[in-house]
């Protein structure tokens, strides 16, 4: 495929001016345009450039109110809100992260409501922040009906992802990331394009019948990750990104939109953990070193990773190597920033 | 199998006659009788009359303190800690239950760190019990190193289980409680007894080699459920049960126990959520009302059920049906508690 090379700068830069072009407010631009730039620096393709026509689609749609201002609430004193009004999710996220670090480090534990946004991204940007912060994060959001319940063939929940970050002293945060589906949308999308059949348990045709046919699957549903286990973490989700803090379930998300191929809204939970509060003066190792122990036991086993190191590793090359996008992408970009094709 | 049948009354005598007999003291006795009680009353038999000989030897052997008076620390406006003075957990939960419910109550989310204590029980009695006062729970325990790390070999992890239960108006909550490993450590050593091969993907044997020879896995390692998702879930746990709260990991605890076939030391993390102080006043539906509309699409697909459901069915027939047990497990336990097999 024909690829252009692109630093960071230019990444910024390009998707801005798309934003900006479509009357998109520099404060929601520049939030968006940070978790797409993170993306590509990161090598997680699937959330970077690769997103951007999506989330324009949704504002040339009037779907999401382009200037969105998210208004923040204080619900308890470990509990805060962020109204997304109607915006993308990562302004509401940038608006609720200092008042929940706040609250976690004066509380010990607080909880973050982001409702009424739209979150097209990665979740791993919102828990590493706080885990930079020092604190152990989790978060959660639903989506669209993709995925059949346990014993069930039709689709109900989201890929409904949860993040867990733990924070490192003087190095970047272990954080996990992980749709509660066997596989992402994405992946079924690639393999249907390059004509590749699916591996086993990915999902199940209309009938209910297990398949590795992509067209198959995407007419039928998702399954969840390890059975009924995977299923009930997808639950859980929609409990906690929906019904808990008042934002829809992925069905009824599904069933408001407008199928413009942006996203959906919806609502995020995100928790935060203070360390330093979890424990008494009662001695031992500090908690960090102490997770250093188990880091080191799993690194001693051959063919072991922690997870988000694939990510380090592809961060730490973006500097000199720049980032590399199909030149299709890029001309449709330069297109919908207004500009002309090179 | 011959086989003897109890009304639950009974079973919290015979629990109860067996520990006091080998010097558990009166509060440390009601409180680990009520888990295996109410592990039989549900149908659990994994977690009831059949643990009783493994808390005894933990006992007999020196290891956990018989008479011990678990501490409370109040650690921060939102989490408290329950040292368990080296006994069991059930005290320790219990000293911790409306210490939690009040932080959960006034601050809307809250923690309750247990650490020095030996769990044998499943999770769900924790949680439903923080349900049923109208809260979302979350459990995560970790335990003896059986599970290998995503890409290795060799045992590291616990089975880890983590438990979340969302309550409902005038019906018992919705709970789950899984261990992060794809099978109970319990399940294969009965596929072991009675011959039968395991199914695929529950664990390697001592060289990597994937296998359903129970012996060889025993011997190998059991595996995450669902690949490297759940191996992050078994991480999370890990680090939540044992770092956070200043306890030990899975691989400690094996390290440090005497191999007397009772629990292993360690802690237990639970977290909270007051739902009402989630959402402000805007409207919609209520919450719990909202979860039921979820519920609703779950259960009207064929083949489907509710996590727990399995278990409150059990729950329903025990008054009248009572619970059976091995006539072998009865005469054990009866030698345990001082007097003669029938």
């Amino acid at each position: 495929m024909d690829r252009i090379q692109l630093t960071l700068d230019e990444v910024r830069s390009l998707a801005t001016a798309v934003f900006r072009h479509h009357g998109v407010s520099q404060r929601q631009t520049d939030a968006v345009v940070d978790t797409v730039t993170a993306a590509e620096r990161d090598g997680c393709v699937s959330h970077g450039l690769f997103r951007v026509p999506g989330y324009i689609a949704s504002v040339a749609s009037g779907k999401v109110t382009p200037d969105a201002e998210p208004d923040i609430t204080d619900l308890a004193p470990a509990v805060v809100k962020v109204d997304g009004k109607n915006g993308f999710a990562p302004l509401a996220l940038e608006v609720g992260r200092q008042p929940l670090v706040r609250k976690a480090k004066s509380q010990g534990i607080a909880a973050l409501a982001v409702t009424n946004s739209y979150h097209f991204a990665a979740l791993w940007p919102e828990t590493e922040a706080l885990a930079e912060a020092g604190l152990v994060a989790f978060a959660f959001v639903s989506s669209r009906s993709f995925v059949a319940p346990a014993g069930g063939i039709k689709p109900l929940y989201g890929t409904n992802p949860m993040s867990f970050a733990w924070p490192r002293d003087g190095r970047p945060p272990v954080v996990f990331d992980q749709a509660s589906s066997a596989s992402a949308r994405g992946e079924i999308k690639i393999h249907q394009r390059e004509g590749i059949p699916l591996p086993d348990g990915w999902g199940i045709d209309s009938d209910g019948n297990p398949s590795n046919d992509p067209k198959a699957i995407l007419g039928g549903a998702q399954l969840p990750f390890g059975g009924h286990k995977g299923a009930g973490i997808a639950l859980m989700v929609e409990l906690l990104a929906g019904a808990l803090i008042g934002d829809v379930f992925s069905f009824e998300a599904t069933a408001a939109d407008n199928d413009d191929g942006g996203p959906t809204s919806g609502g995020e939970l995100i928790i935060a953990i203070e360390p330093l509060l979890c424990v008494d003066s009662s001695g031992g190792p500090t908690q960090l070193a102490h997770a250093e122990e188990l880091f080191a036991q799993i690194l001693a086993q051959d063919g072991t990773r922690l997870p988000s190191d694939r990510r380090y590793a592809a961060r730490a090359l973006t500097p000199t190597e720049g980032i590399r996008i199909p030149a299709s992408l890029y001309r449709e970009l330069l297109g919908l920033a207004g500009g002309s094709a090179h």
